[in-house]
């Protein structure tokens, strides 16, 4: 039995049965057991990065989780190749799915028969609508700002209050997270602002001692400002990842980024030997060269915390901002 | 003699003196003298949209300006075209002057020394701290879902925090607003949680009775989604305007843009004819083919009401959104 004190109550906080309106994004790798579990322990959600469905490390990382109350999030079109790794984390983590990066149209049937909250990331008002269509019982609304995947075509900012006039005439229990730029209270603050009941944070949480990540990535993230990320598909292409059309990934604008930006067709006849490098560099901690894979919102990221502190710190300083005007008001 | 109530008071207002912390973006055509007038008489900052420098549409729209307390705004890589006409403005309308898309350092002495307060509009965190070095008294930053032009490489979400935070160590009398992606008190709140001093808001404002473009064009943001913009030069090579590098504008997707995305080689080719056409288009008020310049804002509007009713609107609502969280925490 948690004492269970509310400080910022939303549609989401009461949806999921959390402390506060702050979840974990499903980053693989950084993601794992022990961040998950972290960000749950401090009132937040955390999901376990499914990502590209690979069962190995995600039963690994299951063996790390402290808590019974997380949950998992996978990148969807890549599910159908291991669909019964969906099974096991949907037995397994029965308090939030999240699909993202594909038509969740798919899964969704057998994620609502089995009784698990699907919550669907979207990146344009379109997706959010069909999102709820198909049954989704809580939003991502992300931006382009966010590291990662996207599609890059709308900002937090403008997205966000789209998607909260749009669900209140369509699906009105439906929970919007704002995700993309947050990296600190004053977003979490501003994203209530907007209407939406909550934040989904990657890139803050990257930059924790849980993340699985090596230290020298999460020093990057420190070092760099937010001018310095931009949205790519050199990675993927390295990797020999085949993104659905329009998705590219937001990392920061290292050595290896400049010299293959523009020259994709290029990176393409010899992306074998490009990938040995990205790979022996992410392993060496060479982060001019290895991927990292973060937000505008490193420009808000000084240190690298517990995941626990972080979310305490967040809630609190959303609090201060709001007691900034309204206390203006009351002496106004 | 004006009644003076202050509602949400921060640097800006105080620096201004104006009672409420939105400004008028100085779009050029639809900025005109009855516009920026109208915010002005609503508590607001109104400025006249120099734009490219235009002496006739400036003098004439001067003649329309009912008001002592406006500013201007000019696109400064354009100021050499007329250098007396920047010398007209600032004499007719110390209030402030507005520079955007390019090195303000330039026109600083001679702005500074008028002492007419000087606004820079900038869309990196680079920009922001140059600036400020120059002698700035505002800095406005923009994010990529703002409508017009832009560099298109941070949100607004993540860069005014990074920009407040720089500035508060570097420049700590200088307020920043938020531009990109508001239109409503929502936007307003979120960006004073944001850490900001105010908003510049040019798409909302586009959309209002007294805005300078054909009504069909007005019509064309009540009905587009946010998700119907795209950053793109298309419009700027038919009118055979040479923009800095990096610089891009976003736009209402309508079928022109469709036609010429991604043919931009083949559109310098025949920019004489296309330009005919677009211009013959803004005329005759068919907005599948004139430029519709705004933001992703437009998917949170949907009327076209009274400028002076637009700045009402925003701060009640703004106040609303406040007080949801502040009676929140009380009750908790």
């Amino acid at each position: 039995l948690e004492e269970f004190v509310v400080t910022i109550e939303t549609r989401l906080t009461k949806r999921l049965r959390i402390k506060h309106p702050i979840v974990l994004a499903p980053m693989t790798p950084a993601s794992g057991g022990a961040l998950a579990s972290a960000v749950a322990a401090a009132g937040g959600l955390g999901l376990l990065g499914g990502g590209y469905v690979d069962r190995v490390w995600f039963e690994a990382e299951s063996a790390k989780v402290t808590r019974p109350d997380i949950g998992a999030g996978f990148i969807a079109w890549t599910i159908p190749e291991d669909p019964g790794l969906l099974d096991y984390a949907l037995e397994r983590y029965p308090r939030a799915m999240m699909l993202s990066y594909a038509d969740p149209a798919t899964y969704a049937p057998k994620i609502k028969k089995a009784g698990v909250p699907m919550i669907c990331q979207v990146h344009t008002l379109e997706q959010a609508l069909h999102a709820v269509d198909i049954g989704a019982d809580v939003i991502v609304a992300q931006g382009t700002e966010a590291g990662g995947h996207g599609l890059g075509v709308r900002s937090t900012m403008p997205l966000v209050p789209a998607v909260v006039d749009a669900l209140a005439a369509r699906a009105p229990e439906v929970p919007v997270l704002a995700a993309g730029g947050i990296a600190d209270g004053r977003g979490l603050a501003a994203a209530l602002m907007l209407g939406a009941d909550g934040v989904l944070m990657g890139t803050r949480f990257y930059a924790t001692q849980e993340a699985l990540v090596p230290s020298a990535a999460k020093a990057a993230v420190v070092a760099a400002t937010g001018d310095e990320t931009v949205r790519t598909s050199i990675y993927d292409i390295a990797n020999g990842r085949f993104w659905p059309e329009g998705y590219t990934g937001r990392v920061v604008r290292n050595d290896f980024v400049k010299k293959w930006l523009g020259h994709e067709d290029e990176l393409k006849r010899v992306r074998a030997e490009e990938l040995k490098k990205v790979q022996q560099a992410f392993g060496s901690g060479d982060f001019d060269v290895g991927n990292v894979t973060v937000g505008e919102s490193i420009g808000l990221i000084h240190d690298v915390p517990k995941a626990g502190d972080v979310v305490e710190r967040i809630v609190a300083e959303a609090e201060a901002s709001f007691e900034k005007y309204a206390r203006q008001r009351i002496a106004a």
